[in-house]
């Protein structure tokens, strides 16, 4: 399991270079989706940093139920039946001592569901996983911030999380949000913007929620219609109030 | 500022590597500790990815009072100092158009002041910040587990924190502790703990926090004495109740 960084090939790590030159098969997932862009970027790094001959196995993601409301059982359908194709690929397309390989976006440990759904896994196998640059290292290092602020706690949420609850601390970082709920976390926050990170697209934001939401919303807008899809993460930060 | 990722050498990225190469001049603040490691990372990594001729300069770190009470105000202290060793170097190391470079461990955004630091730095100079694997993503690929669980959030804190307040969700990531607070977490949580993350000499240890918390403690003193310095994380995660 190879975590690829969040969009720019040039997050890749020497590790993940060389487990990507170690494999004998690669699994890649169609979502079905617009997300050509993405797929694009896994094709590419096997192409520069695969070892022939290799063979890619393509696979179709199962559909996911977006609009039910049962968030978690959702997600955990779709996990037993990207099991049964995990299982497939071990079982079919591997040899003994084969190396089969699995490329994941960002961090595989970040709101990532394949390696839930390989522990579902009934069959025999070893399983590696390389770390990534997640899109939240990438937000913070373009933004030029601190995840964490010295002796500070730091929360990582999602955006239906955040619209229930607000802001749970003074540094949240909030991913999945598809609806902009960074007007929910209350007064006070400064906010960091970033969609498309690491790629040509990207686009940062950055300001007092308040003064800059509308503008957030507006360019993700047409971001999101112009290109058919559209990852973005931000940091909410709460300001500190004004000295003097 | 080039994040180095957080002890094993190929979790250097491209963009990092490229960043080294690109730099004319690199900043190598002395620990004035037994981190011998630490400092020996930096030092091959510039020599294999650096394009000759560069320089590299080398400074002592301000003692930081590591007694004092008021651990914000040591930091903010000790961060006042670095900021004059970031401008020295900025104004009396670098000619105008040259690049100098940081190499900051595991990813800058993650408890490192070194941004923060130069925020401070009355000096004109463009500064770019490459992301890094942090010890976050290290500990949780090794011990092979998520991060986050589907849906829910996870709490980046410090050891001081978790044992000022316990543990604050499901999920909590736990970094700079020097007492092994662990304990304090309450009951039923597991832990998957790490030290020397991503060097030869890492260790893992997984299990519930009642079982395992002797272990990891006469581990942890039996290398920090044998190495004289220690680096650990962990991720504590509250068992889900038994079912049936
Ligand atoms: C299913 S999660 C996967 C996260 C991934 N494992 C990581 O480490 O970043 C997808 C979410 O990650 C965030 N994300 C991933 N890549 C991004 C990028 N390049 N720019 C902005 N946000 C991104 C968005 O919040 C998106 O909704
Ligand atoms: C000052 S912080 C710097 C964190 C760093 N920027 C990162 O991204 O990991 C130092 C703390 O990071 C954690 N840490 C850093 N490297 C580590 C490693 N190789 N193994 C275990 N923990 C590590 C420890 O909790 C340590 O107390």
């Amino acid at each position: 399991m190879i975590g690829i960084g969040a969009g720019d090939p040039d997050h890749l790590t020497f590790q993940a270079a060389k487990a990507i030159a170690a494999a004998d098969v690669f699994l890649l997932v169609d979502k079905g989706e617009a997300k050509h862009d993405l797929a694009g970027l896994r094709h590419d790094l096997i192409a520069q940093h695969g070892r022939r001959p290799y063979r890619i196995v393509e696979a179709r993601d199962p559909e996911r139920d977006r609009t039910a409301a049962a968030y978690t059982e959702a997600v955990e359908d779709w996990r037993s039946r990207r099991a049964r194709i995990y299982r497939s690929f071990i079982e079919d397309e591997l040899k003994d001592g084969q190396t089969g390989a699995f490329l994941v976006w960002g961090d595989p440990g970040v709101y990532d569901s394949t390696l839930a759904a390989l522990d579902e896994v009934d069959a025999e196998f070893e399983c590696e996983v390389i770390p990534g640059i997640s899109s939240v290292s990438a937000l913070t290092a373009r933004h030029r911030v601190g995840l964490t602020q010295v002796g500070r706690p730091v929360h990582i949420t999602t955006g239906r999380r955040l619209a229930a609850e607000g802001a749970t601390a003074d540094d949240v970082v909030v991913m999945l949000d598809a609806h902009c709920s960074f007007a929910e976390a209350g007064d006070g926050f400064r906010i960091y913007w970033g969609a498309y990170l690491g790629t040509p697209d990207e686009i940062l934001i950055e300001g007092p929620v308040g003064e800059v939401a509308d503008e957030i919303r507006a360019v993700r807008a047409e971001a999101r219609a112009r290109k058919g899809w559209i990852m973005d993460t931000y940091l909410l930060r709460r300001e500190p109030p004004a000295r003097g």
